[in-house]
């Protein structure tokens, strides 16, 4: 395999051995991947010691090589070379996790790391008794730490700014800042509107019991359909959907339930979709960031538009109904098969049953407070009451208590902030680029409708996957769809969609 | 998980030391088994180039850890170090894998594999066409690097036996030539008595099918019977039946033939073996040699305890007699099941079908011909009929052609010299351990025809396996039997066996 970057045996030495460097540093990324995807899927439940060992082992070894003296040495060398457009996005990117990493000791990172580690048994025990306040000094803590670790990169800015940066460096967050607020402001009202309207959607699965083979089954068919390139994929199962590898081997699982096939279905699709995006980079830059993905948004702008502009389309449903039907032995047709997988669950408090329109909100409540948190703007104490409040205010719901409130996501306990948010910035992308895809392409319905993906995937392909992380993240919405970030076609889509549903 | 070596905290500094870098390099090779494990069981094809380069990766690694310059000083200071036993076992084998890389430049070491991987194809071409000619020079370039390497790490012994070494290193070459010589000159009689017996054992699995699913069922329930913990293992299949994995997840894998359920059965049987062993191995000592299994020969002894003295046992056939006439359908009583199962095929000419018996004269053939060309004593030319020469000479058969004689293994295109004969060292050892545990336990017959291996496995476990690389081969075999390595109890348990089968 080719694993040049383009021109680079005509480049300086010192970014040779920048990329050669990077390239350890990168296949020990996706053995740990792989590690990881064997961890959750395959392996039994005595191997738990061992493999954290394991990974350990690797994470330290990753952080060695990148922040070695020599990738140090060959940066500065670079500073002021003549590179190609594609070396310069290289060094840009190889040069941000360098800084990064080199900025924050290692004991550190190690210390959030055990923190976390602990921090998860702590969360399910709070969460088994609802009880935050069990909880809540091992949150304070990681907030603490991230805080200090956030303070090593950049004292001078906001500690959640440069937190967030460590998921979307390249979409700063008074952007992502200011397109939160814009949906929170439209779609609270719509959501209203729904819980108003007249229309109840048929919830055409609810009551039914769906084998888990039948399900595995469809959701093969539809990978098909999709054209999921088996001979570089798999699907397994997890207890959370996730996608996992690169343009040379990329898997995805999913989830059934018995009582709910649309669980399994949506998240096979949306899998689908990360995976489709990781296949479709570069195998000639298998190893540097021209081959590797852009950062979380993007990706999840991949997952959603396959979930949700293709696979809650109505054309969609016209596609598959039959196999639904013939599958699940269900006595709906195309339409209120449409409207089932299409329902606003505007009384839902959960996050991960939410549906494609209030799922933002459920977003945007984290991201308002845990922003506040780690700016030191909220105690730690005070979270449950204004969890509650917010989604009192922003869904007209109010959780009874922690478990089904502020305790019910894991992230924190990873000491993750600033994750959540690219959930919905990556949605508003799908939105996007689709617009600009059926701009190009036409109307895709017909397309959708008779199965038919390449258009659409290869505009994909071209516009985005192939650039890697040549391009920025802004830059890359600009290069595929000539138009700088906005959450326009998001609620112009959301609008029309729901409206319809809705009779609005 | 106590990642100590006893009373390590009381130990030097360099011994800790030593052993911090050990554990990270142990780490690295059974991540590396976790990727080869899942290439060969799980990767969708497409994934071989990527996974090629993290396994790459990971050995440049894994040998940059071992050779480091802190090793060499730590086992400096510890030349004369007051350690315990246990220590000094540890700093011992420690020694012994970092002498071995450090003599050998890295650059051969890629250039064996990198010539080994070009090989595969050459071997697979030439055995397609069934001519060695086309292969002979690979395997002369494999032979001359593998012979440097051994003068890298000795130059003035014979280069056989340092090769031999990388797999045995505690069994010295003339050990094992005085028991491969014992074993030819009494096993070509025996067979040849065999061969002219009236007795012609009943092949009762002859011409039938057998389903996957069934089969895949019989295996399961034997890894039942045999008490496998699968909360740290997996039964799965691959081309090639292998086991992988640690003492807290180890693995098995097996291969399914629709006209021969023998084949999975005892592959099956064979792997647990490997694998209880690997789970017998100290948890507090996993990343320490004194947590890793002795080498080859014992691991093969493991293995071959278990499918032959165990699972071609008489009792073990009128314990799963009835499971077997169940699941396959088959008409045949306890006996000719335990017949069929220990048929000796004095016509064949391929390794793999070997029976328990013959087994030994195709490895003794491959011993005595890759010695000859590692030590410059025969001609890589002269290889196929010097190969013919010994099979008609010990079984009595001539191959006709190259496909079914010298290349019918892929063993000397991965440039191995020196595996094979700890194959026939292994089960001499088992036959060994076997007597001992039963001298210990008395006569196993009714244990294993009543399905009770608890007494045997705490046997193994106390004598064998919970001992690790603390002891060396030939220590580990007389402190489990008492006595030193002896190919007697082979020959005796051979002899009786196939003297009562075959009339003698």
């Amino acid at each position: 395999m080719p694993a040049t970057t383009d021109d680079a045996t005509d480049a300086p030495q010192a970014y040779r051995e920048l990329l050669e460097h990077y390239r350890r540093y990168s296949n020990l990324n996706k053995a740990s991947g792989v590690l990881s995807w064997d961890q959750q899927v395959m392996m039994p439940e005595g191997g738990a010691p061992a493999r954290s060992q394991q990974l350990s082992t690797l994470s330290g070894l990753q952080h060695e090589l990148l922040t070695d003296e020599a990738v140090g040495d060959a940066l500065e060398a670079l500073a002021d070379a003549d590179l190609s457009d594609e070396q310069a996005a290289v060094v840009r990117e190889i040069r941000r996790e360098y800084e990064r990493s080199d900025a924050v000791p290692q004991e550190l990172v190690e210390e959030v790391t055990a923190t976390a580690s602990e921090a998860i048994e702590v969360w399910e025990g709070a969460k088994a008794d609802s009880d935050f306040s069990q909880f809540a000094p091992t949150l304070e803590k990681l907030v603490e730490l991230r805080r200090e670790i956030a303070a090593h990169i950049d004292p001078d800015r906001e500690p959640y700014a440069v937190l967030f940066e460590e998921y979307e460096p390249y979409l700063d967050l008074e952007t992502a800042e200011r397109v939160l607020t814009r949906l929170r402001e439209e779609l609270v009202p719509l959501i209203e509107d729904i819980g108003e309207s007249d229309v109840t959607l048929p919830r055409a699965f609810d009551g039914g019991s769906y084998s888990t083979d039948a399900q595995e089954s469809l959701s093969r068919d539809i990978l098909d359909r999709l054209n999921y390139d088996w001979e570089r994929g798999r699907l397994d199962t997890s207890s959370h959907p996730f996608t996992s590898g690169s343009q040379f081997d990329c898997r995805v699982t999913t989830r059934f339930l018995e009582d709910d096939p649309l669980s399994a279905l949506t998240a096979t699709i949306h899998e689908f979709g990360h995976a489709f995006y990781n296949l479709g980079l570069s195998q000639d830059h298998y190893g540097d960031p021209l081959g590797e993905s852009r950062d979380l948004s993007v990706h999840e702008s991949q997952s959603r538009l396959w979930e949700n502009h293709v696979g809650r389309s109505q054309p969609f449903w016209e596609l598959i109904g039959d196999d639904v039907r013939e599958t699940f032995d269900v006595d709906a047709d195309d339409e209120t098969l449409y409207e089932a997988a299409n329902v606003v669950y505007d009384d839902n408090l959960i996050r991960v049953d939410a549906d494609e329109l209030t799922y933002h909100m459920h977003i945007i409540v984290r991201f308002e407070i845990e922003r506040d948190l780690v700016n030191g703007d909220l105690d730690v104490e005070d979270v449950p009451e204004v969890w509650n409040d917010k989604y009192e205010q922003y869904l007209g719901i109010r959780p009874e208590n922690d478990a089904e409130g502020c305790l019910q996501d894991i992230h924190w306990s990873y000491g993750n902030f600033g994750y959540f948010p690219t959930y919905t910035l990556g949605s508003v992308m799908a939105a996007q680029l689709y617009a600009a895809a059926e701009d190009d392409l036409g109307d895709l319905d017909g397309d959708i409708r008779a199965g038919e993906f390449e258009a659409l995937q290869e505009w994909l392909r071209e516009n985005v996957h192939r650039h890697g992380a040549r391009y920025t993240t802004d830059e890359l919405v600009e290069v595929a769809t000539g138009e700088s970030y906005t959450a326009d076609y998001f609620l112009e889509y959301v609008t029309e969609k729901y409206g319809q549903l809705y009779d609005l």
